[in-house]
């Protein structure tokens, strides 16, 4: 049976199918953005654990993991550090590729936008095979950053990102869950 | 004379001269994001005005307006509507073209992203020519939101952008200026 919470942010979550190709169920999370009281206990949920404790700074991945992590970084006073596509942050930068369902990308953070030693937690709205987030860990503490923390609104368990990323010694949060997908 | 928030924020802000191209100076906000005071004090402004009154969508421009969007709307206890890119958001949308320096590009909103007669904000990092944010606008009251602000951190008042909004019938708040960019 759901918790209330699980209740709220399911309710809230459109499931678009065969988007963005057949047999794709598309969790389409900007329901529970525009959902008001959804996205509020969305981000207290996935702040409540380190109210208190010292993040120093939360990274967002764009774009969705911006939206969250800003209410995120503000909610706990923490800085912000936009993990983004190559070729849109104007300073110098770090990247690291990184592979998707066909080849492959690469992203980009700036090289001063963690201090060594930083405490970190990763935001974005959604964890699969875990390939973005664990690039993203990379990247930080390849700069030095303690991240800790990576947490999502929805799991998608059968990819096994959780799996993935807790072998890299992070913690993973996740608020609801997505079996078969 | 500067006060403690302008001081603050104008610290905090890194220019980067001759970029995206030469005689540009570039104002980048990512120092201030990463800045734990900084982001938390220009949230807190921006939210101020709206603190108790009955704002219902934070609306945010793809992508560095998600990042302040996100912490603007959590903090008013509003919902998220994000502006993209055309082709990235997954259910039906409406779309609008809007001017750039070079070209034309668009900009897309799910057509289910407000409701008729709901107060709209709309946050950004940066008002310039105001191109970008008039078209926004357009396209939430196009939905039949009510638009009644656009916030910004920065202004660049050499370029027009708020006389564009205001003619519009918004009001337009900015937290620091650039004057001569």
């Amino acid at each position: 049976m759901h918790s209330s919470l699980e209740e709220t942010l399911l309710g809230s979550i459109r499931t678009i199918p065969d988007y963005p190709k057949p047999g794709v169920q598309f969790r389409d999370i900007t329901t529970l953005l525009g959902n008001a009281r959804a996205f509020r206990r969305a981000v207290d949920e996935l702040v409540h654990p380190y109210a208190g404790t010292k993040v120093e700074q939360v990274a967002g991945i764009e774009a969705r993991g911006f939206i969250l992590g800003g209410a995120v970084a503000h909610q706990l006073s923490a800085g912000f550090v936009p993990i983004r596509k190559k070729g849109k942050l104007p300073h110098h930068t770090v990247r690291i590729a990184y592979s998707l369902e066909y080849g492959i990308d690469e992203m980009e953070m700036h090289e001063d936008a963690v201090k060594p030693g930083q405490t970190v937690i990763l935001v974005d709205d959604l964890l699969a095979t875990g390939g973005t987030a664990e690039a993203a860990i990379k990247l930080l503490r390849q700069m030095g950053a303690e991240v800790v923390a990576a947490c999502f609104v929805i799991d998608l368990p059968d990819l096994g990102g959780r799996a993935k990323l807790e072998g890299m010694d992070v913690t993973v949060r996740t608020l609801v869950s997505y079996e078969g997908d």
